[in-house]
């Protein structure tokens, strides 16, 4: 019942978010577009900065159901070889471009987050732990693909595909880059990475 | 006289927006930071979507500056040779990331126009042309230093090494990224795409 109402919060937000942006977040709005009491956010995210925070590891574990598990056909259970790696891969990355509402407002409020944490001090530690996390799951599947590779060239791999995402996603969001053209960027470059990986 | 006022609140809106993002630019605000009156603005910039629109175009010259010129070293007036272009582009990028408060500033301001671009569809031409304009100038560069590449494949590189620069920015302005760090990344992108247009 809790855990029903907090969801209820953070789908909230991140609607908020999409529309309005960071800034355009203020807990009478958010009470609201939820349904529910200012008091109630207060309880459950202490102040404005605990539910960003929590919006932001909404959102992430929002992605990985639509990024995380490939499309079914890598799947198996067990680690994957070369091959499959390759795809879930190219799977992870491409799924962030669809035209879904839920994909779209969820690459929106992640953009917003992003940005705002250039203003928003107290966002810093989490953006930059989630961050992390999407590196370092980048860096893993590169080496599966490239099992001989050092870790210090995937990681520098999975911050450029995962930076040239953030990159396209902005210009796909504002409508500057068409869907299709943003997927064959992104398939070229994750080309290059592994190409380069294999030298 | 009038070109020196214009500067001026063209310069006072590149602060405001680095300081409180886009969605903190009112045209009140605006006037007390450049010390002109309201009227002023509106006379110089019709409204407020006609005041973003010319700091978008305000800052992009600005930035031109301290990319544009390269180090002085490849200069030299004539079309410069293969070894001369690739220095100049990676100058023309990697100076995008500097300690300096006018670049920080820059970039804050431009990057926020980017993403408010999702919120602002009256952006969003102007925007578009801005980011073609930067596209086409890489791609010019890289052209230079692989004269046999097809257009195609310049501006496929172009996009990416900009949608690059532009996910790392946040990121470098937001703490996530050391700047030699960010320096080192984008220098490795430029080699691996002109790797790829020799192929």
């Amino acid at each position: 019942m809790a855990t029903d109402r907090r969801r209820t919060i953070l789908e909230g937000a991140a609607r908020v978010i999409a529309r309005h942006g960071v800034r355009g977040l203020r807990m009478e709005t958010l009470a609201t577009e939820a349904g529910v009491s200012t008091a109630l956010i207060y309880y459950h995210f202490k102040d404005r900065a605990g539910t960003l925070r929590h919006t932001l590891e909404f959102i992430s574990d929002r992605a990985d159901r639509y990024t995380g598990d490939g499309g079914g056909e890598g799947g198996g259970g067990s680690t994957p070889g070369p091959h499959d790696a390759r795809q879930e891969l190219e799977q992870s990355l491409l799924l962030e471009f669809q035209e879904l509402p839920e994909v779209r407002e969820n690459s929106i409020t992640w953009g917003e987050l992003r940005a705002s944490a250039i203003f928003e001090p107290e966002l810093r530690g989490d953006l930059a732990r989630a961050t992390l996390t999407r590196i370092h799951d980048v860096a893993d599947l590169l080496g599966r693909v490239r099992p001989t590779a050092t870790a210090p060239a995937l990681t520098a791999s999975a911050e450029r595909l995962t930076g040239l995402l953030e990159g396209l996603s902005t210009r796909w969001l504002s409508g500057a880059l068409p869907l299709s053209h943003a997927h064959a960027l992104v398939r070229e470059a994750v080309a290059l990475e592994i190409e380069h990986l294999s030298r």
